[in-house]
């Protein structure tokens, strides 16, 4: 694929958003219908293009867990097309009105949330973000540029086939089938037609996007998550929760990494935490401290920093919530933290202070999800502070615009 | 100034960013109320600051229009500090809650408005920006790291000297005094303590920013600006609107800088605007129809996408409104474009259709600001559809924060 051919790709997406921001809720909402329906009845063709790519994974020897990903059945279908579904009964913020006002001179001032024309989403091997992102995109309005996985080539042929013949709108969604980064580098390159990226996937990708892109990127998905156990932590709730936060799901950006333990509570909680990580198969690594209490290989440097995404955790014990604050401030990637406490003013405090898109108090941070917090499907989970924050359903995928009626006014 | 000093001042701002956040707004109006006093009972320090930038420019032979953004006097000074107390009026933003709601598991989610951290703004040598940057940071609890032009740098160590005396948190705003572009390009490096960086100055300037920002970046600036004089546009009218966007101040991103007219009105208004523009010294530059009425240069292609920010205006002479469209979402910089019709019909599809941060009917390009759209000062004019769009005010200077209250809840 050339630079020619992406570019005529973005510019019929350029083409294709000017159409769709014309649409009703209600023609959105038909047509999100058609797409699960397409997607419903024509299952055989996208499990025979899954067969091929699940082929071709396992002639390369990929890892079980990664074809796992890979994998489309009927179950998964259903769920995608229920997610397709969840999107029709979700609010759409196109035409809301944020300001309505008349300025000093007359001049009538509304600012309105329109579309953002062109988002381009850049991911790896899972073909249900196809839809996700495609039905997503529909509903607010824009269109949609697709690189996917190459492992995933087929699948998303098929599956962009299917929801393209949804939709009355040509180019809605348009997939781009090269296999290599060239092809990202140079859509990234497309200031002029693609208005959006997001890359979602590991923190490769993603800096790989950051530095070559001239088109604003939201940057997703890094979580190298803390939980802080406070002082008046219950003992029982907090290995609760840590043992879920931790194992429930390992590979996952929401899932815990690091454990800081306030030293009053440490002996007892760590003893009884020793066990239940060990049945769950868990590697501890612990500060010079933990080390006091249980047996752990020694935390370094490194370990702080590092989003394990597997059945590894580091712990450290902590004299204050203030120095659990600031560890979590200088280590964390902004993603998901929480405090386990009795004490509000210790909550509030954590709230306050700690950095971060979403915070929670006596709750597993696995919840940090688009579904999780009724938003239906999600693009990704922002870490960074502009634009949008946390998981980002429908309404980060607006803009504004400044509508301003005048009868003649002109600047003294 | 190297890279460790540089560090530095980063690190000390990320430390008052945590104290700033802990303000509420009556300290932050008081603060503000101080900031003002200080400048004004001190102004001969900053006069005399000035003066030798002044000389300094003249020494160089500055161009007198540069010199003139860059001179301060009693009047100017007045202006500021009123640009400061008018920020005491506006809304905090800083705690609002934008969403509140318990999810299915009991959890309860409140989505907060909170600061960014630390900002970063890279500009040229207008000695007002210092203020009105510090003034809107400290107003949303953001700690400023600020990186004016050489040639204002007498002048600014004068006024973030006595900000910063009027002020209980140390390092709210601090100024980089170093001369080169290697200072900016270690500064854009430092993500891990600056949250946001904003660039206000020319096309040369976002440029280097954007490429060399690990930090997320919102552009501010460049407009080449259109006026679109539709079939049923009223001729005196029109002509009183593209002189004021024209003429009225022509250095500035606001101003128009193309004229589009439909052929069937053609004739009359440009035989019209011709003397009128001549009157105001305006060159003008036409497609070969516009040259059939009026006698001009030809147009290049280049000066279609050209922000002239000089008394030069290129006419062009369109068939129909969805060719007017067209030529400005091919051409324009998405800041500020405008439509002058009686049709209402005609105004709807151009405000629908046309890209940009702020789309006018009947009126002066020339309102385009923060202070003409309520916001008191403005940090820039965001060009870009991320985060904000159009002159940004203290709301634009926000994040957002989920906070998740939790009784033990783990994820099945």
């Amino acid at each position: 694929m050339n630079m020619t051919e992406i570019t005529d790709i973005a510019k019929r997406a350029k083409k294709a958003s000017r159409e769709l921001s014309k649409l009703t809720t209600q023609q959105k909402n038909k047509i999100l219908k058609d797409m699960a329906e397409s997607l419903d009845k024509n299952r055989k063709d996208i499990l025979k293009a899954n067969a091929k790519d699940i082929k071709n994974a396992e002639q390369k020897n990929m890892k079980p867990s990664l074809i796992d990903r890979l994998k489309l059945n009927n179950t998964r279908i259903d769920q995608i097309t229920e997610s397709i579904k969840e999107l029709i009964k979700q609010k759409d913020y196109i035409g809301d009105i944020i300001t309505k006002k008349t300025l000093k001179n007359n001049l009538k001032l509304t600012e309105k949330r329109v579309p953002f024309g062109v988002i381009g989403v850049i991911y790896e091997s899972r073909p249900n973000v196809t839809c996700d992102v495609s039905a997503l995109c529909l509903k607010s309005s824009s269109a949609a540029i697709l690189k996917g996985g190459t492992d995933a080539i087929n699948t998303n042929k098929a599956i962009i086939k299917l929801l393209s013949s949804a939709t009355p709108i040509k180019d809605s969604f348009q997939l781009i089938e090269s296999t290599d980064r060239k092809a990202t580098k140079e859509m990234l390159r497309l200031e002029t037609y693609i208005d959006l990226i997001i890359p979602r996937g590991g923190k490769n990708l993603i800096d790989f996007v950051r530095l070559n892109s001239k088109i604003p990127v939201i940057e997703t998905g890094t979580g190298n998550c803390h939980i802080y156990a406070d002082k008046s932590a219950g003992i029982t709730q907090a290995i609760k929760i840590i043992i879920n936060a931790k194992t429930q799901r390992s590979g996952v950006c929401n899932a815990a990494e690091k454990l800081l333990v306030h030293e009053h509570i440490a002996k007892p909680l760590l003893e009884k935490l020793d066990k239940q990580l060990k049945t769950h198969n868990v590697e501890i690594r612990g500060c010079k401290k933990t080390q006091n209490i249980i047996k752990c290989i020694q935390a370094t440097e490194d370990d702080w920093r590092t989003e394990y995404l597997d059945l590894i955790i580091a712990i450290k014990i902590v004299p204050t919530l203030e120095q659990a604050i600031t560890h979590i401030n200088q280590y964390g990637t902004k993603h998901t933290e929480a405090i386990l406490s009795k004490n509000k003013k210790n909550i509030e405090t954590f709230f306050q202070q700690v950095d971060a898109s979403a915070v929670y108090s006596n709750a597993s941070t696995r919840f940090t999800d688009g579904s999780e917090f009724g938003m239906g499907a999600e693009i990704g989970i922002s870490t960074q502070k502009l634009h949008a924050r946390g998981p980002m359903g429908l309404k980060a995928l607006t803009t504004t615009k400044y509508l301003i009626r005048g009868e003649g006014q002109i600047r003294t």
